[in-house]
């Protein structure tokens, strides 16, 4: 039998509790190349309609596949040349989408690099410049023929951030914390002298050493007059992997553990007095940080990512989920829709249930009356509220919990509309569908479908008349539901003769 | 308390019952000049990329909006001139759309009626031509164009009905049958005289002293060799009206005292040697025959209407549910979205609960295993079910019965996908969500995208092992619940490394 | 043979002239109801996605056919109500296009009316209400609405214009002045007593016995302290019509004569001290008045526009082209595409000539260089020249004579783009393309196609250098040819290896 | 100063020239990765929808970027798997936008090649397989995928083509024949292996010691009883190539040495009694085979392919140009939008002048009535007629010659619609165009969009009256020019009152 949790809470107009909704502030991609498909793109078009991003990062910038560098032989000497074809592309339809680019420069052109190490399926070259004044050039030719063809004013509104992950040799050979420092130092100058508004940032790393890198990059920074504009890191929530197939399974670690790593970059940040409130990034999260991991594509996912966007914004500008879609190639080509990929969206345009969680966010209101571990609850000038709740339920295997939420709103005299939708085992959760259609690797067109149909939360209303200043609101969540509500004051109208008592089925 | 219904029914694969699906044969459309319209159009659209009718059928073609009777003076004398702008606009749209239109020749130009009497908000002219030469000349005219647009092999396909229920006074001047029978005649022989094989029928009557009407006609037309191709008559199934305010309710009459009406037109025609058998078409139905009543716009209306395609199929070629949508204008322009009009789709895109019966009944397969008052089974050559159930209460204000429905099937060793969608009370009702948001009369762009979201049916899925040739499938339904269900059999894929039990939410 | 004029002009970068763009300031549409069409839909979003009005402005707010005036009796009483369904669509249509409604109060509700006199074949009641409360409360109804559905600060925006043309019987009974003017002072208060920021106008004449009215107006709202933010008048180039079957045909007023009416009225309202320089509004011109005659769908008529467009915005606000499109029924329904109706499209999406009049103004810069009978010429900070060059021809069935223009720009040492766009007899002139086909009242879908691939302008395009701070640019104008052409400095880019000597055709 | 040709020609309509138009029959492609690109769709769409060809034939199947071929080890066993997922999205895509595949088998998966030689900047390995077998399970494994996903019937139309150009050691190791025989029999046999309905064909040479391929190929099939259901091969209109910088330039050669190729295979082919009028499909032409050839933007590209598509019918099944777009990797990625690649389109959505020709050709009807090296005529059953007529100069920077065309037609009394569309040096030359705007590397979007604007045909029509049984058409030909006309009997009607003579420019 289930479990049952009961949470009671009283919710009053005038209290204030800090919450910071940066959710939609940046969102990760597969690398740039791969933005030049057409899946990609609609699956794009839709999280911009629906949810509308500010911001997008990802990998490959300087990757052969987007052909940006280029050298030939002319009387035996090798010249450069740089072509953005496909660079323009990819921010031409980026900026059409009103998304803004979140730079990262990198990774290394392989006529440019110093040796031949390689990361993911599509090899990214992940050495330093064989020569640091190529690199120079690359990166001032590429920002300067942006400002040519969007103006400066737009660029100075993309922060420039070097690198990604230098602390992992994976992706940045040996992880030589020096050699990171020259490329920072060399790539932030090139960057401000393109133009000295231009905003530059590091060190990208994620939370492997990531104490003494922090402290160090700073320390460089400061001693080398190094121009640094803001701070970046990644965060994930998961511990070691174990691999079976083409799959990686990982435990979760609590929200709470999660939480230590941009709070501890941030108290050293702030440390340093030259740095103290500077804005940190966090350029990548999510739960865990393989392609492979299942738990990208379930209700679960969506409640611990709900769980962590009602807090991670006092403590960073931004927290970019790692990625919209499933679009994607760093572990080579899915096999199945439900591949345990980073995206919001799998492929065949599927809302995944931490989509939800993100369009959830996208509806609050911007003053927090309420936050907990279970809920976050906002409200507007006009008096209504709109909350998530959420019961993430981490233990594996274990019968589930359910809980049990009962909530008393301050609220004038009046009629209100009750709204709420919800996402759990049995509702959005496409994922479960599918293993019962038989989990088709390729499934046909109108299964697809149908997975699109079923990917839906389920929505209830209700009205509700207030005559004793309390509106009272329950329901009950089942392990790792999240749900969003509204409490609105309406003001009835009634048709001439229209009398609902004489209707089948309307109250 | 609720009260409960038990029913359970074995379902053997080789079972065979009568089942004949037109469902989808013809819809029912506001008046022509309407479907000039953008909100028509967009409606239409939908539903024809969902359901995809095959004809549809509504007024007014020769009323003044559409222009094509024309008159002028030359020379002293007055000249008559025919105008096929709009016609043309509205059957380039069908065409486009995959309808064909079943053409119903009325009413009368204004120019050419002989007395002022007419019906509707509208004003469509219901009485006689004063000059029946004229008349000829318009409907000749009218055809031949079609055949210079369209092609002799459409007009073919296209039925061409006489008039709009003569046999009320509301429709055709004192209900005057002789001159009906006139005006049959002259008409049928005016279409035969463009091409022989263009169909014509008539008397397009409705329930009221149909008996007389049907039997007189069918006389008329063997006494006078009139040409007639088909029947066609129209069946509603309320009582008598109670209006109030801008509303009128009625009691809903049993479905079984429903069927009386086509089964006797039936008995009828085929009591003449020379027209048994022949066609009929029910060119109208619905529950209620007003467009001021909220029954139109109800669960129960889908339900209803769920009971009666299982079997109209037997006796009628078509049964044109009238109509598609709330783009519709007889008694004026309705103060509300949900305003008791006969559409599948209020105006705002947002379907109601009988758009999903109709969605239902076009994916049922076309051999029938078993049928009865609550649902129709169906299943195809790999012994994959496609079922509907519904749960029809017609008292009003009692508590309401739910429905306990235990089906088992026939079938072989393996694995299944249960697919249901249902539409209840609480599920796919907008009418409801619309209720609790405060009836607004004139709801916001906001309000009407969350009705549409919210009018959806509940899709839950399922998986199903077979080891002993049985498979059992239960499930409830409340008052006036219609859902779809499909049971197919299937080879279920696994990934390698995929194991669900280790992923939160997927079994 | 042709006569031909040469014009000769020498542009300097620092002349200036004045010159105010207001042509997209506001666009005339058939009525209200129309709105709801679909083929008015697309056509509009034509208009809006290619030119982009701001405003749009036509008859028939409170005609039947909106539906928005009821009344019901109940306990032998009659009452009001109000019903907004259908200008709520109208509306949120508009402003779903970017397009806010420049409102004209009228016609009268049928059930209001003093009599029964009505214009148009769509039979608008043209009479004075029998009860001034009853129009209050209506006007105030509406007004009040729109307040609650879209907000005041978008309400403020929107210009309230009192009736439509009410100097002449057709629009007002008798073209009774004083009971306009009390119409005006009441309808005046009305609009204020809804908010004191919303702005009303008139008196919306036509040129007919205008100036006395003119005059009178402003004494009146003087004298009466009437409420008053702008005034409204109309202007159209024809003379007197002649009737031959469906059309009428005039002949056009030169420019010179028809410009007196503007200027006429802006004398008036300057030598009132309350009123000088008060905004002017035309809120209707076009050369002819009648939807019949033919000349709007001429090359002719897209010359005649372009003269005038160049000249309006000095004494006018604004000046609204009557009308965007043909979905229009003042006088019927039009027997074919062109039928002599207002608009720039015709139907089945086909631009007219003085579509790309439109097009070309929408694409001038805002500061003019040079301005007289055949050209304007603007230029932008880079010191780049648009401009537009018509040969307007009154002279009928007269050899018509050819323009010969050479143009020196002052323009810097450099290489040069030049784009010139020409729609003349031969190019863009759907008209003569469609007479050619043989004039089919019913264009098939193919010829519709064909019709609307041949209604563009031609394209040319040049490269020129400069070497001495001169650029010459000749071209040639066929009798009411319009161009539009640009001069821009480029740096022309080589791709490496790439030689146009080499290649066929790029030379 | 231009020479001119004259040609004048008598068409009678019951004259019969052989002609089959297989233009539309099969369309090139590059690389089948590039068909998940967004831009890609967008041009197969706009292809599709304006031309519609039938089967798409590309390079690529099975190379790494599509993932078919994957391996992994278990229990220390190299074991094979396939991931369908990029090639069901791709061929997806294709049927959706009705185009069938043209199947050619290849190149060969990394971890299954015998060495590591590869061509193009996206390396393609071009080796045989290190083992047969591994090949035949990789063959039958995709081939059987397709059957289950898409039906029998379907794969059944799909023609299956062995390998490209194993002639040149560029596509195949060594130019080994031997080899390819052993691939080709194995391949076919896993074809047929699959179904013994599935049709199979090869060599798909190029036209490089092609005639003794074809013969050895032929004979090795007869003697090997090597399944062969058509034969295949390349052919290109250039010399040897002169490079400078990204580009090449060739001379072209005449047609007339151009059809050699396709005429010598066809003797060859009809010399073996076994395959006497075996079908031909050359499944690769153009002028130029390099993708860095700036012909193929030209409109000497456009009347070179006109003046082969009249011929090519006769002895081929097929001629599939290449390519439909510039979504193309070969040579690396274009710095601009005219690099010389293959496309109908640039990028951009830009159509260049072939795609006219292609266009041009899609709207002949099927009966030809005249044909000569400077156009073809065709006529319908009404006695319409249709052709193409073009101007083709090959030699360059001579003073290029015009062609003026006089035709007369057999036609009877009556009045004649003539349409014609011009594409030449100034008219749908977008290539021009873009050089006079600076020839810019990464045009803008209004530029490119003004590019678009500026790539249409020219369009004129005329009204001509038949007295005496012959209708006279004139018309000059630029250099290069290819233009399409109709002549069409028409019947004109004239609305009442209707002047043309008091319109003006309407004649």
């Amino acid at each position: 039998m289930k479990n049952q949790t009961n949470l009671n809470h009283h919710i009053s107009q005038n209290e204030k509790v800090p919450f910071t909704n940066n959710a939609a502030f940046c969102i990760g991609t597969g690398r740039m190349n791969l933005a030049l498909r057409h899946e990609y793109h609609k699956q794009l078009e839709k999280v911009q309609t629906e949810i509308g991003f500010k911001y997008i990062r990802g990998h490959g910038l300087f990757h052969d596949d987007m052909a940006i560098y280029q050298t030939y032989m002319e009387d035996g000497i090798e010249k450069e040349e740089y072509n953005f074809t496909y660079v323009d592309m990819v921010f031409d339809d980026y900026l059409s989408l009103n998304l803004k680019p979140f730079i990262e420069l990198g990774f290394m052109p392989e006529k440019m690099a110093s040796s031949g190490q390689t990361v993911f399926w599509w090899k990214g070259n992940v050495t330093p410049p064989a020569d640091y004044d190529k690199w120079t050039r690359l990166v001032c030719a590429t920002i300067n023929h942006w400002i040519d063809r969007y103006g400066l004013e737009e660029v100075k509104s993309w922060p420039f951030e070097v690198w990604n992950e230098p602390n992992l040799n994976a992706f940045w050979k040996n992880a030589d914390i020096d050699e990171y420092f020259k490329l920072y130092d060399v790539t932030a100058r090139a960057v401000k002298s393109c133009h000295p508004h231009l905003r530059v940032g590091g060190p990208a790393i994620c939370g492997v050493d990531d104490e003494r890198w922090m402290r160090s990059f700073l320390m460089y920074c400061r001693e080398n007059k190094a121009p640094l504009d803001f701070v970046t890191r990644h965060a994930y929530g998961t511990e070691m992997p174990e691999n079976d197939g083409h799959y990686v399974y990982q435990k979760l670690r609590k929200p709470e553990e999660f939480m230590l790593e941009p709070l501890g970059s941030r108290e050293i940040i702030d440390s340093f007095p030259e740095y103290k409130g500077m804005e940190m990034h966090i350029t990548e999260f999510n739960t865990s940080y393989s392609p492979l991991n299942p738990v990208h594509d379930t209700n679960q996912n969506a409640a611990y990512i709900a769980r962590l966007l009602c807090e991670l914004g006092e403590s960073s500008a931004s927290y970019s989920y790692w990625t919209f879609g499933d679009v994607f190639e760093e572990a080579g080509v899915a096999f199945t829709p439900f591949s345990g990929c980073f995206g919001l969206l799998a492929n065949g345009m599927i809302p995944k249930p931490t989509y939800f969680t993100y369009l959830f966010y996208k509806d609050l209101y911007e003053t927090a009356v309420a936050k907990n571990d279970h809920f976050i609850i906002t409200k507007n000038e006009h008096g209504d509220f709109r909350g998530i709740a959420w019961n993430l339920v981490l233990e594996e295997n274990s019968e589930a919990a359910s809980l049990s939420v009962k909530l008393s709103f301050e609220a004038e005299k009046g009629t209100y509309f009750i709204l709420k939708k919800t996402v759990d085992q049995n509702h959005g959760n496409p994922l479960k569908d599918w293993l019962n259609m038989g989990s088709p690797s390729n499934p046909s067109k109108e299964q697809t479908a149908l997975l699109r149909e079923c990917a839906k939360p389920l929505i209830t209303t209700a009205q509700s008349k207030v005559n004793d200043d309390i509106l009272n609101f329950e329901f009950g969540l089942d392990a790792n539901a999240v749900c969003f509500f509204e409490i609105k004051k309406i003001t009835p109208q009634c048709d001439r003769g229209f009398n609902p008592k004489r209707i089948a089925g309307a109250i």
